[in-house]
């Protein structure tokens, strides 16, 4: 199936989701209204809401909690990256100025405070014991990987086992729960629970790797962001990572120098491109998206072929050859 | 009763709370624990557990949820605090270095969204819907205030109703959420969750108006705080709210270049000092304080006397005469 044909799929749900997602703000405070709308329809991919719809529809689902569901899924992903722009000193967020730059770093915490609570006020009102326990949970695990990634910026002898440590608790995490959301919603058996749920985490980790990859060799006319943005902020990426495994110890000098700087000028950006293309890092990266991505796409065996699953993994497939 | 008899009372409950609030952290993020334990070991006044356990109790409550549901809100202001001194830049907390100061921006935004997250997983796993509603609910309705009162900094032409309206969203919310919790833990009648819902919502507007006098007009010896916190961040409280009601328009034009200077000096400071004290506006602000606590008082009569009763009013009563 055709990645196209695999959204057409849920093409309403989506709708639904995109509805939801402004109306369920409800706040008189204007700006708060403002900066939410700014978000919310600045239209992101929405991979986590057509996961947990596809996991759900997957599983025999009927019924229309999955939109829900997945607006609570998209606020506290939209409430991370409020938090992670500011931290990360973010000026643009898909394709636009963050909200840190147009609104200022303080109504951005507070608006990102407000959509936690927001989250958990629709859990407390519509959800299960267990899609409550798992979404705070993720919440929780994302801002552990949040201060562990901290920790270990300009790091250069962090370690492949650190990094996919990192990106399991900061992206991989909600991606599991969208899907295992999905399963619960369904009331799935156990077993299924637990497929989809793994297959979110082997997505998820093979997601941030394939973000991580393009943020040193994308296309910015493609991706609609500036090249080395994690260089700039000092963080130790997959990219960065197979190459200091390959480098000469001169080399290795040299990039431990660049990340240690406070600000990094195109010079040292290229230098690292450079010994990125010289070292064939890209295919390196790319093996291991295909790996995970295979991993992933192995834990949807307990289900019996369909639309649905040709659907998800269609997606999956077109996030190893992704572009933007 | 003496406010030290009222203490005396729940002592047990308040070093079970004590306990919890470090035993609940439970990270193996070494960072996170390092934060939370400065923040949480630093010996906040914890009303919030006394007046959540002593409810209860005046409900007849005789179990220990009210150790873990004081720990949750506990959690929750913490984390508003953590967010707040951000956004104030404050470099002081409790006579210690703030967090942020300590620790640094970014770690403090993602402690909180952890405490935040924390409190969440609890209360999914051990409180009632209601529980859940009313204090994801007022966690909402505090990021409200926040940006109600950021919109107002230096606007002199605030209102006592805008005042009224945001103590109650920033800090009364979260004093009734905790009053109403140790009724619904007891499974009290609807009629005494309300009464001290209401008990609640008003003591915190007392609370916070008393604080906001001591920021002008405390001993700094005794509350540790430099005077004038206030007016550094260009917050318009109750004290120059009511002075700007008795003032002369010359005089309201000057504290207004006043707020609206980016750098105060002492001299500034000095000069609205003496116009609080020239126009008693020490005495007018303590008027109110005294109105809300016995309108906070009045909302107990529902309740029989005895002893956790005589206790809530000697702690209520010494929220007026505070001096710390």
């Amino acid at each position: 199936m055709k990645v196209e044909k695999a959204f057409e799929l849920i093409k309403d749900d989506l709708k639904n989701v995109e509805k939801a997602l402004i109306d369920t703000i409800s706040t008189d405070v204007e700006l708060i209204n403002k900066v939410l709308t700014y978000l919310l329809a600045s239209g992101g991919k929405r991979l986590r809401p057509a996961f947990l719809t596809l996991s759900s529809k997957l599983c025999g689902y009927e019924g229309d909690k999955h939109i829900l569901l997945s607006c609570i899924i998209e606020y506290l992903h939209t409430a991370t990256l409020l938090h992670d722009d500011i931290i990360d000193g973010a000026k643009y967020r898909r394709n636009r100025p963050s909200a840190n730059h147009v609104f200022g770093n303080d109504v951005s915490i507070l608006c990102g405070d407000f959509l936690y609570s927001r989250s958990y006020i629709l859990l407390a009102e519509h959800a299960v014991k267990r899609a409550q326990v798992v979404l705070a949970g993720a919440a929780l695990t994302m801002s552990e990987g949040e201060v562990i990634q901290l920790l270990k910026i300009g790091n250069t002898d962090i370690t492949f086992e650190d990094y996919i440590k990192i990106i399991k608790c900061k992206t991989a995490v909600l991606f599991s729960a969208a899907c295992e959301m999905g399963a619960v919603t369904a009331g799935a058996e156990e077993a299924k629970c637990k497929a989809l749920a793994d297959f979110g985490t082997y997505l998820g980790i093979a997601f941030q790797m394939s973000d991580d990859i393009l943020d040193y060799m994308g296309d910015p006319e493609i991706t609609g962001k500036k090249l080395g943005t994690d260089l700039h902020e000092s963080k130790l990426t997959l990219p960065i990572i197979l190459l200091l495994q390959h480098c000469t110890s001169d080399e290795k000098t040299q990039i431990t120098e660049i990340f240690a700087k406070k600000d990094k000028s195109d010079e040292d950006l290229n230098y690292i491109i450079k010994l990125l293309n010289d070292n064939n890092i890209k295919d390196k990266c790319e093996e291991l998206v295909d790996e995970y991505v295979t991993k992933s796409l192995s834990q949807l065996n307990i289900f019996e072929d369909c639309d649905y699953k040709d659907a998800i993994i269609s997606i999956a497939n077109a996030l190893m050859k992704r572009e933007k």
